[in-house]
């Protein structure tokens, strides 16, 4: 037995029963029986160390962080997990490295019954590439191209905190404030899978994504997706404590264009207002109207005096590339 | 837009009219509609270079070669393709590099009714990560712990010529033949779908898999799962004629420990072997009986005087880690 299977031990465990797994880890494929009616959702993202995770990062945290991204997908499909599958390029097989791994993916994977179903190990620069399924019934996943003019626009939790987190640590000359306080938010984010798949049951819930790119862009895909506009009501977003150390322009940057925010962005029907209050409440998570949608194509910052706060709000960079 | 939305474009197709596909690439995750009474079937490759592929392969076969293993894996099963993701790093975007890869890519997913569902695609070492989606009736699929006793041991097509190219390929000093004449073995796989999709339609067809890492070391993975042993017939094993040429050592080595070559291997009751021919003779594609089942566990290779060949047939390894 090489070197390569012996890591794949660590990744292989029975799958929990009362799951979707048939046959897991071991075969040529996995074997999943999804709940009979249901539509499959699928999303793939793949790690690259220096680009999405600093080189010596903490194993466990990259474990949650790996997998969290994907969820995070799910979420904004409104969609239930059933499994992922994990495939893990490795320089070399570093036992501790391994088990730190291991520990961080599967706590998340066992909160939110997804089993690892499958995957592959090989040699090669880091590399993580996690596939996730999840399903949803027909016609209920939360499409980013059914966003309708009239429609709330709506944030969960709250957005910047990972981008002040990510400044701290690069040392970038106008951030202040704790790194400890805001660390967790970059590294060990939270799908919001129950928010999600509570709004797919909301028929006024209409169009959804997650903010992993900077919640301005990701409105973008969805005022693209639908042909609409948006007024983003500046002074109604939510600030995180952390934030408000910050400068006015970098506090706002971080918030509208931060990025590693897994909220949920979404849009639903003035209707449903009460619902989607209701729901935030039973779930202990803020949800915020942020915004609505317009029948004109672009995107609008708008204060509480009902000024335009920003000339050219759509691509927006401060940051540059990241 | 940035570079790797433009690299991205090369991979958005529309998902063909008449496929489980009902929603692909562009949300947070694609939306596919499985045949109801169906369960699903999953498996993910990462390919790196200089480990799967020599630096600088030709993109359209290497796009090929990235779907071709991962459909094996279905074909192993016995299932039909729905779709897959592909996740991509690349250290930088060669537009022709992608262009190729998409081109060899497309035509084997085309080919195959197997689209291109969703995905990833970010700066990085070369690594493909491909996952694919198949379905198969409940209680159908072809699975590795499935053999029994008494089984027939089947192998489709013939082994060998993968391993002969990459040897001639390497300049391997006992290597002859003519790179051409196998080099498509290698490069081209071509996995047994509809093989595998008409023996999982057979009650008497058990367990089955794909020989990707040598027929010897593939079958103890069926053995081990299935508690069984086997007896190789190794007369019986099927030459190509490209293999003519070597000394019997290497011959031998290449057919039964050489890799890459993406036939199906499986067991059946001897009653099913009018039907399994009958299938072969379908598909124009050669099925051999090659070895027989047998309660004691162990393998052993037997020629036509029924005499073994080998006094330590597992863990053959001649050519040491590859």
């Amino acid at each position: 037995m090489g070197e390569f299977d012996l890591i794949a031990r660590h990744f292989t465990r029975a799958a929990p029963s009362g799951s979707a797994v048939v046959l897991g880890v071991g075969d040529d494929g996995a074997l999943l029986q999804p709940t009979p009616g249901h539509q499959l959702v699928i999303s793939s993202d793949m790690l690259v160390e220096g680009r999405h995770f600093f080189p010596g990062a903490d194993p466990e945290r990259l474990g949650h962080k790996a997998l969290a991204v994907n969820l995070s997908d799910l979420a904004a499909m409104g969609a239930r997990p059933i499994g992922f599958t994990l495939a893990l390029a490795l320089p070399e097989a570093d036992d501790t490295w391994l088990a730190g791994f291991a520990k961080g993916l599967f706590a998340l994977a066992d909160a939110c019954a997804c089993p690892l179903v499958g995957g592959d190990t090989t040699r090669g620069p880091l590399n993580l590439c996690i596939t996730v399924f999840g399903e949803v019934l027909p016609g209920r996943a939360l499409r980013r191209d059914a966003a309708l003019p009239g429609d709330d626009l709506w944030l969960s939790g709250r957005t910047g905190e990972a981008r002040l987190a990510l400044a701290l640590r690069r040392g970038e000359a106008w951030a202040r404030g704790d790194l400890a306080s805001v660390a967790e938010r970059m590294d060990r984010p939270t799908p919001r899978l129950a928010l999600g798949q509570a709004l797919a049951g909301i028929d006024g819930v209409h169009a959804a994504l997650d903010v992993s790119d900077g919640l301005l862009g990701d409105l973008g895909h969805i005022l693209r997706a639908s042909g609409v506009g948006a007024d983003v009501f500046v002074d109604a977003l939510p600030v995180a404590p952390a934030l408000r150390g910050l400068d006015e322009r970098h506090r706002l940057d971080c918030m509208v264009a931060g990025g590693d925010d897994y909220e949920l962005l979404f849009s639903a029907s003035t209707a449903s207002a009460p619902h989607i209050d209701r729901i935030g409440t039973e779930l202990g998570l803020n949800v915020t109207r942020i915004g609505r949608l317009v029948p004109a194509e672009g995107l609008r910052l708008i204060d509480a005096t009902g000024q335009s706060r920003l000339a050219q709000p759509l691509g927006f960079d401060h940051f540059g590339s990241h």
